[in-house]
Protein backbone atom coordinates (compact mmCIF):
# COMPACT_ATOMS: atom_id res chain seq x y z
CA UNK A 1 0.00 0.00 0.00
CA UNK A 2 1.03 3.85 -0.91
CA UNK A 3 0.34 6.05 1.77
CA UNK A 4 0.98 10.01 1.69
CA UNK A 5 1.51 11.16 5.23
CA UNK A 6 0.89 15.10 5.70
CA UNK A 7 1.95 17.33 8.29
CA UNK A 8 -0.02 20.83 7.51
CA UNK A 9 1.45 23.80 8.46
CA UNK A 10 1.18 27.38 6.67
CA UNK A 11 4.76 28.19 6.95
CA UNK A 12 5.77 24.42 6.25
CA UNK A 13 3.53 21.24 5.41
CA UNK A 14 5.56 18.25 5.14
CA UNK A 15 4.80 15.25 3.05
CA UNK A 16 5.81 11.53 3.16
CA UNK A 17 5.14 8.85 0.63
CA UNK A 18 6.33 5.50 1.64
CA UNK A 19 5.27 2.30 0.02
CA UNK A 20 4.30 -0.50 2.87
CA UNK A 21 3.27 -4.09 3.23
CA UNK A 22 2.61 -3.36 7.08
CA UNK A 23 5.83 -4.90 8.49
CA UNK A 24 8.50 -3.44 5.83
CA UNK A 25 8.07 0.61 5.11
CA UNK A 26 10.03 2.25 1.70
CA UNK A 27 10.75 5.79 1.45
CA UNK A 28 9.15 6.71 -1.55
CA UNK A 29 9.67 10.40 -1.74
CA UNK A 30 9.40 13.18 1.13
CA UNK A 31 9.79 17.20 1.27
CA UNK A 32 8.68 20.56 2.27
CA UNK A 33 5.78 22.95 0.82
CA UNK A 34 7.26 26.09 2.07
CA UNK A 35 5.20 29.57 1.95
CA UNK A 36 6.24 33.01 2.81
CA UNK A 37 4.86 35.15 5.79
CA UNK A 38 4.82 38.18 3.82
CA UNK A 39 2.03 36.76 1.51
CA UNK A 40 -1.62 36.48 2.40
CA UNK A 41 -3.40 33.75 3.81
CA UNK A 42 -5.21 32.72 0.32
CA UNK A 43 -2.19 32.97 -1.84
CA UNK A 44 -0.26 30.41 0.32
CA UNK A 45 -3.10 28.21 0.33
CA UNK A 46 -3.11 28.32 -3.39
CA UNK A 47 0.34 27.16 -3.33
CA UNK A 48 -0.17 24.30 -0.76
CA UNK A 49 -3.60 23.24 -3.06
CA UNK A 50 -1.18 23.10 -6.23
CA UNK A 51 1.73 21.48 -4.40
CA UNK A 52 -0.30 18.65 -2.72
CA UNK A 53 -1.91 17.97 -6.33
CA UNK A 54 1.34 18.05 -7.64
CA UNK A 55 2.57 15.17 -4.93
CA UNK A 56 -0.82 13.51 -5.41
CA UNK A 57 -0.45 12.49 -8.73
CA UNK A 58 3.03 12.30 -9.24
CA UNK A 59 3.11 9.13 -6.67
CA UNK A 60 -0.84 8.22 -6.15
CA UNK A 61 -1.12 7.07 -2.70
CA UNK A 62 -4.30 4.70 -2.21
CA UNK A 63 -4.27 6.57 1.12
CA UNK A 64 -3.40 9.53 3.38
CA UNK A 65 -2.90 10.57 6.94
CA UNK A 66 -2.79 13.44 8.57
CA UNK A 67 -2.89 14.76 12.31
CA UNK A 68 -6.14 15.83 14.32
CA UNK A 69 -5.99 19.41 15.15
CA UNK A 70 -6.34 21.13 18.40
CA UNK A 71 -6.91 23.96 20.56
CA UNK A 72 -3.66 23.78 22.09
CA UNK A 73 -1.72 26.98 23.40
CA UNK A 74 -2.03 29.16 20.75
CA UNK A 75 -5.70 28.88 19.18
CA UNK A 76 -4.72 31.67 16.59
CA UNK A 77 -1.62 28.99 14.91
CA UNK A 78 -4.24 26.07 15.82
CA UNK A 79 -7.17 28.46 13.51
CA UNK A 80 -4.43 29.01 10.48
CA UNK A 81 -3.43 25.53 10.72
CA UNK A 82 -7.10 24.79 10.22
CA UNK A 83 -7.07 26.47 7.35
CA UNK A 84 -4.55 24.69 5.44
CA UNK A 85 -5.94 21.59 6.64
CA UNK A 86 -9.03 22.35 5.16
CA UNK A 87 -6.89 22.54 1.92
CA UNK A 88 -5.18 19.33 2.59
CA UNK A 89 -8.60 17.54 2.93
CA UNK A 90 -9.73 18.81 0.04
CA UNK A 91 -7.04 17.79 -2.33
CA UNK A 92 -7.63 14.35 -0.75
CA UNK A 93 -11.46 14.30 -1.34
CA UNK A 94 -11.01 15.65 -4.64
CA UNK A 95 -9.30 12.41 -5.72
CA UNK A 96 -12.01 10.08 -3.63
CA UNK A 97 -8.66 8.78 -1.51
CA UNK A 98 -9.07 7.39 1.88
CA UNK A 99 -8.57 9.41 4.81
CA UNK A 100 -6.86 8.63 8.35
CA UNK A 101 -6.34 10.83 11.18
CA UNK A 102 -4.19 10.20 14.27
CA UNK A 103 -3.31 12.43 17.49
CA UNK A 104 0.12 13.29 17.80
CA UNK A 105 0.35 10.73 20.40
CA UNK A 106 -0.80 8.08 18.25
CA UNK A 107 1.97 8.97 15.75
CA UNK A 108 4.45 8.65 19.07
CA UNK A 109 3.32 5.79 20.04
CA UNK A 110 3.20 4.05 17.14
CA UNK A 111 6.78 5.21 15.53
CA UNK A 112 8.24 5.29 19.01
CA UNK A 113 6.66 3.67 20.84
CA UNK A 114 6.42 6.19 23.59
CA UNK A 115 3.57 8.80 23.46
CA UNK A 116 6.05 11.59 24.46
CA UNK A 117 9.13 11.03 22.59
CA UNK A 118 11.48 14.00 21.46
CA UNK A 119 11.59 15.01 17.74
CA UNK A 120 14.93 13.71 17.72
CA UNK A 121 13.97 10.06 18.48
CA UNK A 122 11.03 10.40 15.89
CA UNK A 123 13.45 11.59 12.89
CA UNK A 124 16.00 8.48 14.26
CA UNK A 125 13.03 5.89 14.53
CA UNK A 126 11.68 7.32 11.22
CA UNK A 127 15.38 6.71 9.88
CA UNK A 128 15.72 3.46 11.61
CA UNK A 129 11.97 2.49 9.86
CA UNK A 130 12.96 2.72 6.43
CA UNK A 131 16.44 1.70 6.37
CA UNK A 132 17.97 5.42 5.68
CA UNK A 133 21.63 5.82 6.02
CA UNK A 134 20.69 9.60 7.62
CA UNK A 135 18.22 10.64 9.31
CA UNK A 136 15.66 13.02 7.23
CA UNK A 137 16.78 16.45 8.34
CA UNK A 138 13.38 18.35 7.94
CA UNK A 139 11.17 17.76 10.90
CA UNK A 140 8.13 18.37 9.09
CA UNK A 141 8.89 16.23 6.57
CA UNK A 142 10.00 13.65 8.93
CA UNK A 143 6.65 13.89 10.92
CA UNK A 144 5.02 13.80 8.14
CA UNK A 145 6.60 10.48 6.99
CA UNK A 146 6.23 9.18 10.99
CA UNK A 147 2.65 10.31 9.97
CA UNK A 148 2.52 7.27 6.91
CA UNK A 149 4.40 4.89 9.06
CA UNK A 150 1.35 5.40 12.11
CA UNK A 151 -1.25 4.54 9.28
CA UNK A 152 0.79 2.08 7.86
CA UNK A 153 0.91 0.19 11.53
CA UNK A 154 -2.66 0.53 11.85
CA UNK A 155 -3.77 -0.33 8.74
CA UNK A 156 -1.69 -3.63 9.27
CA UNK A 157 -3.48 -4.77 12.16
CA UNK A 158 -6.57 -3.65 10.74
CA UNK A 159 -7.36 -0.12 12.48
CA UNK A 160 -8.50 3.16 11.34
CA UNK A 161 -8.94 2.06 7.45
CA UNK A 162 -10.73 4.75 6.20
CA UNK A 163 -11.59 6.71 9.51
CA UNK A 164 -12.90 9.59 8.67
CA UNK A 165 -12.89 13.05 10.15
CA UNK B 1 -18.96 46.45 -8.79
CA UNK B 2 -20.14 42.99 -7.94
CA UNK B 3 -19.15 41.74 -4.52
CA UNK B 4 -20.14 38.24 -3.25
CA UNK B 5 -20.17 37.26 0.06
CA UNK B 6 -19.48 34.48 1.82
CA UNK B 7 -20.67 33.16 5.54
CA UNK B 8 -18.75 29.83 6.31
CA UNK B 9 -20.04 27.19 7.78
CA UNK B 10 -19.48 23.01 8.02
CA UNK B 11 -23.70 22.43 7.80
CA UNK B 12 -24.92 25.80 6.14
CA UNK B 13 -22.66 27.99 4.09
CA UNK B 14 -24.29 31.15 2.98
CA UNK B 15 -23.66 33.14 -0.12
CA UNK B 16 -24.85 36.76 -1.56
CA UNK B 17 -23.73 38.64 -4.54
CA UNK B 18 -24.66 42.10 -4.60
CA UNK B 19 -23.95 44.48 -7.52
CA UNK B 20 -23.54 48.30 -6.08
CA UNK B 21 -22.10 51.56 -7.14
CA UNK B 22 -20.96 52.38 -3.22
CA UNK B 23 -24.27 54.20 -2.80
CA UNK B 24 -27.43 51.98 -4.09
CA UNK B 25 -26.84 48.16 -3.79
CA UNK B 26 -29.10 45.45 -5.61
CA UNK B 27 -29.24 41.81 -5.22
CA UNK B 28 -28.52 39.27 -7.71
CA UNK B 29 -28.66 35.93 -5.90
CA UNK B 30 -28.46 34.57 -2.76
CA UNK B 31 -28.80 30.75 -1.05
CA UNK B 32 -27.41 28.63 0.93
CA UNK B 33 -24.82 25.50 0.46
CA UNK B 34 -25.99 22.60 2.43
CA UNK B 35 -23.63 19.59 3.51
CA UNK B 36 -24.68 16.48 6.21
CA UNK B 37 -23.56 16.38 9.25
CA UNK B 38 -23.66 12.64 8.71
CA UNK B 39 -20.79 13.12 5.93
CA UNK B 40 -17.25 13.32 6.92
CA UNK B 41 -16.06 16.64 6.87
CA UNK B 42 -13.35 16.42 3.64
CA UNK B 43 -16.63 15.19 1.99
CA UNK B 44 -18.35 18.32 2.95
CA UNK B 45 -15.92 20.38 2.18
CA UNK B 46 -15.18 18.85 -1.22
CA UNK B 47 -19.08 19.31 -1.62
CA UNK B 48 -19.11 23.12 -0.79
CA UNK B 49 -16.12 23.65 -2.82
CA UNK B 50 -17.81 22.68 -5.80
CA UNK B 51 -20.84 25.25 -5.24
CA UNK B 52 -18.23 28.18 -4.20
CA UNK B 53 -16.92 27.40 -7.62
CA UNK B 54 -19.87 27.19 -9.46
CA UNK B 55 -21.36 30.29 -7.90
CA UNK B 56 -18.11 32.26 -8.73
CA UNK B 57 -18.53 30.73 -12.40
CA UNK B 58 -22.31 31.95 -12.25
CA UNK B 59 -21.86 35.57 -11.40
CA UNK B 60 -17.65 36.88 -12.09
CA UNK B 61 -17.60 38.51 -8.94
CA UNK B 62 -14.86 41.44 -8.88
CA UNK B 63 -14.52 40.89 -5.24
CA UNK B 64 -15.14 38.84 -2.04
CA UNK B 65 -15.92 39.85 1.55
CA UNK B 66 -15.75 36.78 4.22
CA UNK B 67 -15.69 37.09 8.26
CA UNK B 68 -13.24 37.01 10.54
CA UNK B 69 -13.03 33.95 12.36
CA UNK B 70 -12.17 33.62 16.09
CA UNK B 71 -11.98 31.14 19.00
CA UNK B 72 -15.10 31.69 20.60
CA UNK B 73 -16.79 29.83 23.39
CA UNK B 74 -16.46 26.72 21.59
CA UNK B 75 -13.14 25.80 20.47
CA UNK B 76 -14.32 22.77 18.43
CA UNK B 77 -17.24 24.76 16.10
CA UNK B 78 -14.35 27.51 15.16
CA UNK B 79 -11.69 24.62 14.21
CA UNK B 80 -14.14 23.34 11.73
CA UNK B 81 -15.14 26.70 10.77
CA UNK B 82 -11.49 27.21 9.44
CA UNK B 83 -11.34 24.19 7.59
CA UNK B 84 -14.62 25.46 5.30
CA UNK B 85 -12.91 28.67 5.07
CA UNK B 86 -9.47 27.29 4.21
CA UNK B 87 -11.67 26.14 1.29
CA UNK B 88 -13.60 29.05 1.00
CA UNK B 89 -9.97 31.33 0.50
CA UNK B 90 -8.84 28.73 -1.71
CA UNK B 91 -11.71 29.40 -4.23
CA UNK B 92 -10.80 32.97 -3.96
CA UNK B 93 -7.28 32.87 -4.76
CA UNK B 94 -7.89 30.75 -7.42
CA UNK B 95 -9.47 33.20 -9.27
CA UNK B 96 -7.16 36.00 -8.25
CA UNK B 97 -9.90 37.62 -6.66
CA UNK B 98 -9.82 40.53 -4.42
CA UNK B 99 -10.43 39.52 -0.57
CA UNK B 100 -11.20 41.66 1.78
CA UNK B 101 -12.32 40.56 5.43
CA UNK B 102 -14.15 41.96 7.72
CA UNK B 103 -15.27 41.02 11.90
CA UNK B 104 -18.78 40.35 12.62
CA UNK B 105 -18.67 44.32 14.38
CA UNK B 106 -18.04 45.43 11.32
CA UNK B 107 -20.53 44.01 9.63
CA UNK B 108 -23.44 44.87 11.96
CA UNK B 109 -21.80 48.39 12.29
CA UNK B 110 -21.69 48.69 8.28
CA UNK B 111 -24.96 47.37 7.62
CA UNK B 112 -27.31 48.60 11.16
CA UNK B 113 -25.49 51.00 12.63
CA UNK B 114 -25.57 49.14 15.51
CA UNK B 115 -22.16 46.57 16.15
CA UNK B 116 -24.82 44.31 19.28
CA UNK B 117 -27.86 44.25 16.58
CA UNK B 118 -29.86 41.22 16.17
CA UNK B 119 -30.35 38.93 13.47
CA UNK B 120 -33.60 39.98 12.86
CA UNK B 121 -32.44 43.75 13.08
CA UNK B 122 -29.92 42.60 10.21
CA UNK B 123 -32.69 40.91 8.12
CA UNK B 124 -34.85 43.66 8.31
CA UNK B 125 -31.82 45.65 7.11
CA UNK B 126 -30.57 43.84 4.50
CA UNK B 127 -34.17 43.83 2.89
CA UNK B 128 -34.15 47.60 3.22
CA UNK B 129 -30.77 48.46 1.67
CA UNK B 130 -31.58 45.90 -1.36
CA UNK B 131 -35.12 47.43 -1.59
CA UNK B 132 -36.87 44.05 -1.53
CA UNK B 133 -40.36 43.49 -0.92
CA UNK B 134 -39.78 40.86 2.15
CA UNK B 135 -36.74 40.01 4.17
CA UNK B 136 -33.90 37.03 3.24
CA UNK B 137 -35.28 34.04 4.92
CA UNK B 138 -31.98 32.68 5.34
CA UNK B 139 -30.23 33.72 7.81
CA UNK B 140 -26.92 32.64 6.70
CA UNK B 141 -27.86 33.89 3.00
CA UNK B 142 -28.97 36.91 4.55
CA UNK B 143 -25.58 37.13 6.79
CA UNK B 144 -23.00 36.75 3.27
CA UNK B 145 -25.76 39.83 1.50
CA UNK B 146 -24.43 41.60 5.26
CA UNK B 147 -20.94 40.82 4.28
CA UNK B 148 -21.58 42.04 0.85
CA UNK B 149 -23.01 44.93 1.77
CA UNK B 150 -20.58 46.12 4.42
CA UNK B 151 -17.57 45.78 1.70
CA UNK B 152 -19.63 47.72 -1.16
CA UNK B 153 -19.89 50.54 2.26
CA UNK B 154 -15.96 50.30 2.88
CA UNK B 155 -14.76 49.68 -0.51
CA UNK B 156 -16.63 52.75 -1.31
CA UNK B 157 -14.94 54.72 1.14
CA UNK B 158 -11.65 54.01 0.04
CA UNK B 159 -11.73 51.36 2.96
CA UNK B 160 -10.35 48.19 3.08
CA UNK B 161 -10.12 47.07 -0.59
CA UNK B 162 -7.90 44.14 -1.19
CA UNK B 163 -7.08 43.75 2.59
CA UNK B 164 -6.04 40.47 2.98
CA UNK B 165 -5.72 37.84 5.63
Amino acid sequence: MRILGIDCGTQRTGYGVIDSDGRQHHLVDSGVIRTSPRDPLETRLLAIAAALRECRAAHRPQAVAVEQVFVAANARTALKLAHVRGVALLIVAEAGLALAEYSPLEVKMSVVGYGRAEKRQVQQMVASLLRLDSVIASEDACDALAIAICHANCAALGLKIGVKA
